[in-house]
């Protein structure tokens, strides 16, 4: 495990970090309450589907500090960072697709990061100052699930850039839903927008018999009763998909090896949407400074 | 949200903590890598299993600061915390089984708690030293997924009295099984042993065709070739099945719904098991001290 320092001067610390997050252009959050829920899941396809075209510079960060599933997903297991003379160097899936998280800072991919909050907080400081991004169109940022430490750390040390907004991805059933109302009212509280909410896991096609079962019923509505109830947009509902697991398990990127599912056509329409959202809201809020 | 004490004296507080919990006979508790594998699901199921014979009296504690699933899955909700003369009173779901939970103090179940670590180990520390459980065969502690401030905190203040063991929670697919191996190695790391492992939504049988299917495909052999690696138990393997979900979401015992159902008779096993540790090891503990 890499030495990583904690403290620091916040003023200076502030200004840093604006300097060293300048060229990103869009920032955008993947939250949810609960966990296996499917966030890292979207955070990967994210990233690959907006770095897809060749014609974007996609940066994702991963700070899940006591379960970094990000390798494991994009195929970096193993992989470590490099130091050059302007910080961290991320590991790059692609040209334009570079990745930092704490799994490439293990000796083996089974070390447990037994860290209180400072700790955490303190290597996500390090993540944002730090690792060199260069000029970026989207740094996507996966989440634990909660509302503690890193999310406070990631919107608190963000502010002094800029975040577009949070996508907050949950399953139908209710024991689900009550958890995003509580990162629905977390991202209000901390004044970060929200661009809408994910559905995963929506429904089950049996690959025998071609029948639709639910699995984790959504006995309150699900997703889209909860965000008419809220006001929040729905960005889609993605049914289960075993190749989806799969291909995460091999690190490739489901959009790219099962193209033609309905779970990867309703991924790319997410995707649209959240690009959709941040072409149209940072042009403007960068006129208004 | 009621006040919450943060501070208080190591020694004068082990000793508060060993007395309050010197009427608990055994401790178990559960943990998971990654979330959303049914740890919560587990731990109420667990604890309703123990405490059907109506003979044990069982606690349920619910560690899970942030996303806290129990009061709902127990049936629960809305439920307050009752002060007395001797602290906290659990609240009781039956005469023989009482929870304590954050959600029990939030005037809304969509509240958020935005704690970072300090705040959170300050109020696990108030529910084992404040809450008066009175004498019971089986406290139960549900974590959130990880290994961070409130794993540390209840192993260290629950060093003061007793761990029996932790049951891992995970499901079949690699990039749980990467997690569980963390925890596995957190639990050697601070010497609490580990009772086994339990593997959910471990296939998925079609209620329409009957036929099965992996949702979350075991692609590198799953729970038990991992438990054979690492020399750990594997406690059983429970199937996927929609009423689980709908139990918890209704805040019922999916053990009493649906007690003929393959998942039903899996967990029923499982909990057996666990018994039987408990019952073998704390005994022969107790003489040597």
């Amino acid at each position: 495990m890499a030495e990583v320092a904690g403290g620091g001067q916040p003023e200076a610390e502030a200004a840093e970090l604006r300097e060293r997050l300048r060229g990103v252009k869009h920032t955008v959050v993947v939250l949810s309450g609960k966990g296996g829920v499917g966030k890292s899941t979207f955070s990967a396809l994210l990233a690959h589907g907006l770095a897809a075209d060749g014609g974007r510079q996609v940066a994702l960060l991963d700070v899940d500090i006591c379960g970094p599933s990000i390798p494991k997903m994009m195929g970096l297991e193993g992989e470590q960072v490099h130091q050059s003379g302007s910080g961290w160097s991320p590991v790059y899936v692609e040209e334009n697709l570079g990745v930092m998280s704490v799994g490439f800072l293990l000796s083996s991919p089974d070390d447990a990061v037994i860290w209180r909050g400072p700790k955490k907080n303190g290597l996500i400081k390090q993540f944002l100052r730090d690792v060199d991004w260069g000029e970026v169109d989207y740094l996507i940022v996966d989440t634990p699930p909660g509302t503690s430490d890193e999310h406070l750390s990631i919107v608190q040390y963000l502010s002094a850039s800029h975040i577009d907004g949070a996508v907050i991805i949950t399953t139908p059933q209710e024991v689900s839903l009550q958890d995003v109302r509580k990162e629905i009212n977390f991202c209000h509280k901390v004044k970060v927008p929200i661009i809408g909410v994910v559905e995963n896991m929506s429904g089950f096609i049996c690959p025998k018999c071609k029948k639709e079962s639910q699995i984790f019923p959504p006995t309150t509505g699900g997703a889209e009763k909860m965000c008419q109830n809220l006001n929040v947009s729905l960005l889609g509902k993605v049914p289960l998909d075993p190749q989806i697991g799969r291909s995460c398990d091999r690190g490739q990127s489901f959009l790219s090896e099962v193209p033609d599912s309905p779970a990867a056509s309703s991924y790319r329409n997410i995707i649209q949407r959240v690009q959709e959202y941040c072409d149209q809201h940072r042009p403007q809020e960068e006129k208004t400074i």
